[in-house]
């Protein structure tokens, strides 16, 4: 693309300001970026697109923020394949009244982020524009050892897991949060993942998928779902579990493991972020959850159904 | 990210009018996309990323254009380096107002073209907002038999030579131009390309990257640059040679080789489009341009500098 002379200008910034990688043995700057894979396997590529006023909104998000997120989604996604990440490219469509600073800004969060997971930044395609801001994270991985965990590999009987803690994200973590790129590698060491996600859409919302397309059902142990502080403190008409199943954003993985394995980990707890044991995989078409009573109520892949059924 | 009913809609439509690759093994719809790569060997990355009112009008341009440019630029970018396309993603941020039709041509232009080069549609990211359309896509390749050609090969004594015609390009070859990325191939497989780029900046912006990124310096022959009707029937105060030395996205391949290469591919047009050869690589730094009386003006990297030199 033709480019004014303050975008020449921010990419020969982002260019200085972007770490030679052992990975990327021509630098940036060529028509494409070369990818050094560490060894011969697939290849696993993921892009989100964040886009300001839908994802974020800035302030109270700061560049840097934004930038941080860019990538941390990806890393997610990456994460639920228990796959690792290696290279990623980065295009975006920048607000012209806010300046090169911003940009760099957002430059130093993604970068900071990219560090910490040894994922090469290739290269970029830099806009500057009179609209919002919308940055796009194309995230390369690789398989390791094992094959990548897919959604569709739930089997009846097996247990429903995930790590951390569910709800409220919007009020903070969906800017800071850490992806379980590594949780997901360990976890990949210890057990035999039948499938994983990353919560993104929701906790529900998310098991569907896995249920759709392992085509199974669940049932979840209300009183066993982990709640975060961030949904107990919300004051609105929904209540803290509700919070935790629909809102979304959470970014941790859900995954289902046979009985056996799932009891390993909870025991073990082998991760630094608590594991979970929320229910199990059951033969069937969707999800129902039950509460300490024993009674059962079924959940629409949106979050609750508001029609309450008898448990049986 | 969490998706809107309407997002939920057409990633279900995309989803169904994508085809099966051999080269998608999981096929689309997980946390991420498996890419085969045919053989053990570096990845070419790249990403461009279209917004409305600034690289397209909808209208003049019709949304399966828009796709077809969408993929294309990207295509161009491989071709660049003589690499062979394999498998692209596609985030998009659409327009609430013009409805999922809108959406679904787009990406009928995009898989055209993907279907036309064989490469593999691995996923993507569907967003809806009240903004303009910003389409990025990243498109993976691999370098194949030799090594990528870089911008920073070029050697004294070199010709500069051209696919195709330049200037004009934005009265509407913008929109339906065919990638060089088989003329590349062809080419590499005759001769030792020692620097390329394609042409999107313009004739000029883009051979001074060679120039800058090879530390050398050229001089063009006026005459020898092949110059697109388009560009001789605008109507304005540039010459039709400034139009092709400025106006970009011509989407030509420029490149330099050895003077007997050079002659071989200058006498033999092994290309289904013709090829120039339009200057030659000299030490030093900048771009002179000889007209036919032998006259020598520098044209500065961004088309013209309207400082006169006498040619000596």
């Amino acid at each position: 693309m033709p480019s004014s002379e303050g975008e020449f200008a921010l990419i020969d910034w982002f260019r200085r300001h972007t770490e030679q990688h052992v990975r990327l043995p021509l630098g940036i700057g060529d028509d494409t970026a070369v990818v050094k894979f560490p060894t011969p396997t697939d290849a696993l590529i993921t892009v989100d697109m964040l886009i300001e006023g839908t994802h974020f909104t800035v302030p109270p998000a700061s560049p840097q923020q934004v930038g941080h997120k860019a990538l941390a989604v990806n890393l997610s996604d990456i994460a639920a394949m228990a796959g690792r990440p290696l290279a990623a490219v980065v295009s975006v469509a920048l607000p012209r009244s806010r300046g090169p600073e911003f940009a760099q800004q957002l430059h130093q969060g993604l970068h900071q982020l990219a560090r910490q997971f040894d994922v090469a930044i290739a290269g970029g395609d830099t806009n500057v524009w009179d609209g919002p801001l919308v940055i796009s994270v194309t995230l390369l991985g690789e398989a390791v050892d094992k094959e990548p965990v897919r959604r569709s590999g739930a089997r009846v009987g097996d247990w429903i897991m995930a790590t951390g803690e569910f709800g409220g994200s919007l009020t903070g973590k969906h800017l800071t949060f850490q992806p379980r790129v590594n949780e997901s590698l360990e976890l990949y060491q210890f057990v035999d993942l039948h499938a994983m996600i990353d919560v993104s859409d929701g906790l529900a919302i998310d098991l569907h998928h896995i249920l759709d397309e392992s085509q199974v059902a669940a049932i979840l142990e209300e009183d066993a779902i982990p709640i975060s502080d961030a949904a107990c403190q919300t004051n609105d008409d929904k209540s803290p579990v509700e919070h935790a199943l629909s809102d979304g954003e959470d970014f941790e993985l859900l995954f289902t493991v046979d009985p056996e394995d799932g009891g390993r980990l909870l025991s073990g707890q082998p991760l630094n972020v608590p594991i979970s044991h929320i229910g199990e995989i059951v033969s069937g078409t969707g999800c129902e959850i039950r509460d300490s009573s024993g009674g059962r109520r079924r959940i629409a892949a949106t979050g609750w159904e508001h029609r309450f059924e008898n448990g049986k």
